[in-house]
């Protein structure tokens, strides 16, 4: 396994793969790897003969109040998983290489960033795509993988990819979950024993949704209202917000069909976390709580 | 010469090129072609196996108020006279090409696009910024070749380039000016004959400017006044703007130094011309008007 921390030395290697045709598969992370990561990086195996992963903590998609310098690390701990499961190189750039100086330049996607996530973290997504186009210039993948967790963030991707005229296969694998349904996330370290309880309500109240709405509930504001009362049941939990929209643009609907995205963020203690569902699709949650 | 309308011929192409390891120079235009133009692609061979050029009038860099519907146009003699200097591809893409349906993606350089031509054309930068993102995913060229007398322009693309991590050499022409110093421009034929005299103000004053720092004026206040005093003589003139600046983030100077730019935008009858000059650099404008 190489590891690179510059963009020439990536380049180089890059070059000579293409040179050999060779197929490289991606997945840019911020480190701290748990099983999400892991299992983006098994499937990557399937679509590149190279499988290169990044491990960078973008500074641009935090905004001054959130947890940049808190940001769980463990590079050594990562090196080790990566390798476990045959990952060939890893890019590890520091901020120098990311942003030169005087870098002024930002790729934004519109529309689908306002919404959600938008409300609350207004840079965010500016960032990850500003970010991200940068190491898909510098990796070239073929592939690139993320996980549907960070369901708006593979929408922004998608889009900033179709939009921009790369030449890059975008990936969106399901939402990696601990036995008790909680999404993984490096931010589940930041929970307490009984903070990590609470966040059950998340994943639950999302299987709650999508029995409502099998029953024959389709009435998006009934539906919130389920979801919302679930988890303000549980202790040290603050809603950032609960919506259901349509998956384009993701703007907010009234009424639910099959394909519409039931998307939420709570803060738990420390914590903000984010889950979602298709509404429609298959969720692989237990249905009572451990 | 091959010419192409859709991004699968053009990508199929430059698959082809790139394994066979060529060399692609790209130059990028809105057509209507002028030696300025044609100077581009007789150096652009000097940089590739291949010369790639594209003919896109970019709506996104016009503001509603401006000149989208009535930019020139003349396709066939283009592609007479590209094939007259030796073009091995034309892309020219329409529309829904460049923007596909539901399109919301824009690549901002974010300072040194606020002054100069900032100021009246607030969107400009981005347009252009954008669909040179888009032209490169597009062409993946090796070299780039853009004309300088879009100085201001020039500068945003070289910094996407480098912070975007874009693996392309980006480089900038001198200006081809007429006989009697008007720079090359598509909008030169909006210009009367009488207009057309009083345009030439605009490289003169430049030539004045030249010869007033040479002669140990360095105040900008007094160039610049110089400037518009020399300029507004002229009928059917109407100043945008006089501007002295750096060229890192093109802010404004109080002291002229060599490397400085003198960049300004004057409307003449119907046209929005620009030009500009690096003090100390050799300048090829006749001393006397015409």
């Amino acid at each position: 396994m190489k590891i690179f921390e510059t963009i020439r030395e990536m380049r180089e290697f890059v070059e000579g793969a293409r040179e050999k045709r060779l197929r490289i598969a991606f997945v840019p992370t911020m480190g701290y790897f748990h099983e999400g990561h892991l299992n983006l990086m098994r499937e990557g195996k399937k679509y590149g003969d190279i499988l290169v992963i990044s491990i960078y903590v973008n500074p641009t998609q935090f905004s001054p109040s959130e947890d940049l310098s808190a940001y769980p690390r463990n590079l050594a701990r990562d090196h080790e998983l990566a390798a476990g499961v045959g990952v060939d190189v890893i890019f590890q750039p520091n901020d120098s290489q990311m942003y030169p100086e005087g870098s002024q330049t930002y790729v934004n996607v519109e529309k689908l960033t306002r919404n959600l996530c938008g409300v609350s973290r207004p840079h965010h997504f500016r960032g990850v795509t500003t970010v991200c186009a940068k190491l898909f210039n510098i990796v070239e993948p073929h592939t690139a993988l993320f996980g549907k967790k960070d369901y708006q963030q593979l929408a922004a991707i998608k889009r900033m990819v179709a939009d921009l005229g790369m030449n890059i296969e975008v990936i969106g694998m399901p939402t990696t979950r601990e036995p008790g349904g909680l999404a993984m996330s490096s931010r589940n370290v930041y929970l307490s024993k009984e903070e990590r309880q609470s966040a059950l309500s998340l994943s639950h109240s999302l299987h709650l949704a999508q029995s409502a709405f099998k029953a024959g509930q389709c009435n998006a504001a009934e539906i919130i209202a389920l979801v919302r009362e679930h988890i303000g049941k549980h202790p040290y939990t603050d809603i950032d917000y609960v919506q259901i929209c349509e998956t384009m643009n993701f703007t907010d609907v009234e009424t639910i069909e099959e394909g519409c995205l039931l998307a939420l963020a709570v803060r738990v203690g420390k914590a903000r976390l984010i889950d979602n569902h298709i509404f429609g699709e298959e969720i692989n949650i237990p249905s009572t709580e451990v």
